[in-house]
């Protein structure tokens, strides 16, 4: 499912040929070497995220200790261009699930799961931000990630405002929020927003947020798990859309 | 949190006196002792899960090495007998989550917070079936724990016999039911049996569900993580409970 691409010159090759397939790159607590250096500067230019490991962690990660420093996890996911979807979307009133930032693999994973369920257009995730499509998120999300579009997005707020540009409205998940979350109408183009464990969503996001809506809590918790709450919203779009 | 108590007649002595508390043992492999054995033959008449582990991952349960062999998991939930919660219920028309031998604390975990949001009167465990409640579990309840009474029952079969002469329909989740979960009327006394993970439930508890309730699938996938079906239909509940 997942390629792990290890040793110097071939990280470097494969951030020249397949930037865009590699999800993340891991070097080893220090250790300084020109070509580890100039690796480090080229993942950040392509905003690929970037993790330090220790020793015995990256030998773990790369699977051999003859990794010099540094691997890369390659995704067997191709993304598609968010314009590609809504050029051949898969509902008439397509529906988008935005996850900006999640950093745990199971609730990506599960909510890739849920979102495919309900035959959403498409998952948009955000360069650089959270967890990458890992062999856990591949997993948690038993299958669907083979059956639904993900895209990659760099601006998390020229994104949303350029989808109310095509007419869709944007719903941010917020337990802040005055409004139910089944006062409103999901059946016209509805991108859903559910922002990291935890931190929410950066304030020039929430912006471009044309809805905010709360999921009622009734006990003493402050909240649903983040993967629950998609879970919630989702099939309150689904039973409207059902009819 | 959840408290390890180690050596051999420390178990012996829980058991004894406590083993209502008492969550799982955990004995090394191939060890031989004749208070091992005792214990052991001790925690299956109690009905208590017991795990082997290996000398390292013992250790690392224990936090010890003077373990002896053996260790016990003893949970600060105290748990609150059916009858006691069906005598003094949290709703009127009281809404129970029964969870008959979920395996993953973060599915547990998450149902139990999700429970505890839509104020639910209690979670049932059966005796012996699923994992037991570990600190995985506490962390992925996010505090649910300690705001919603856990029952443990038995025998799964006679507890749905016995809510049903006490005036609940029992719904159980199933992907192959005809009916859909919007369908049922949510505001009668319920119960909600959510099987476990890809096995479902034993024929014996099947025979006495009143009801199969099916979440649909509008895509590839054949089915949702176990934790977000538990949330849909509870909030499907609490939304009928609240309109």
């Amino acid at each position: 499912m997942d390629t792990i691409v290890y040793g110097r010159n071939a990280v470097l090759a494969l951030l020249a040929a397949s930037p865009e397939k590699v999800e993340k790159v891991y070097f080893q607590f220090n250790t300084a070497h020109p070509k580890l250096k100039e690796i480090l500067i080229r993942a950040k230019q392509l905003r690929i995220p970037v993790g330090k490991a220790r020793l015995e962690k990256l030998c773990e990660i790369a699977g051999t200790t003859k990794h010099q420093g540094v691997c890369a996890l390659v995704t067997s996911k191709t993304y598609s261009p968010l314009e590609e979807v809504l050029d051949a979307p898969r509902n008439s009133n397509p529906l988008l699930v935005i996850l900006p930032g999640l950093n745990d693999p199971h609730n990506i994973g599960a909510i890739i799961r849920t979102a495919e369920a309900v035959a959403a257009d498409a998952v948009v995730l955000v360069e650089g931000k959270g967890s990458p499509l890992n062999a856990a998120v591949h997993k948690a999300s038993a299958g669907a990630l083979s059956h639904i579009r993900v895209s990659k997005v760099r601006n998390l707020a020229r994104t949303l405002l350029f989808l109310r540009e095509k007419g869709f409205q944007v719903v941010a998940a917020d337990m802040e929020a005055e409004a139910n979350y089944t006062a409103v109408d999901y059946t016209r183009p509805t991108a859903l927003v559910m922002g990291s464990e935890g931190k929410g969503l950066p304030p020039e996001a929430l912006k471009e947020c044309g809805s905010f809506v709360r999921i009622p809590i009734a006990g003493c918790v402050e909240s649903l798990n983040v993967s629950v709450s998609a879970g919630v919203l989702l099939y309150e779009a689904m039973r409207q859309r059902l009819g």
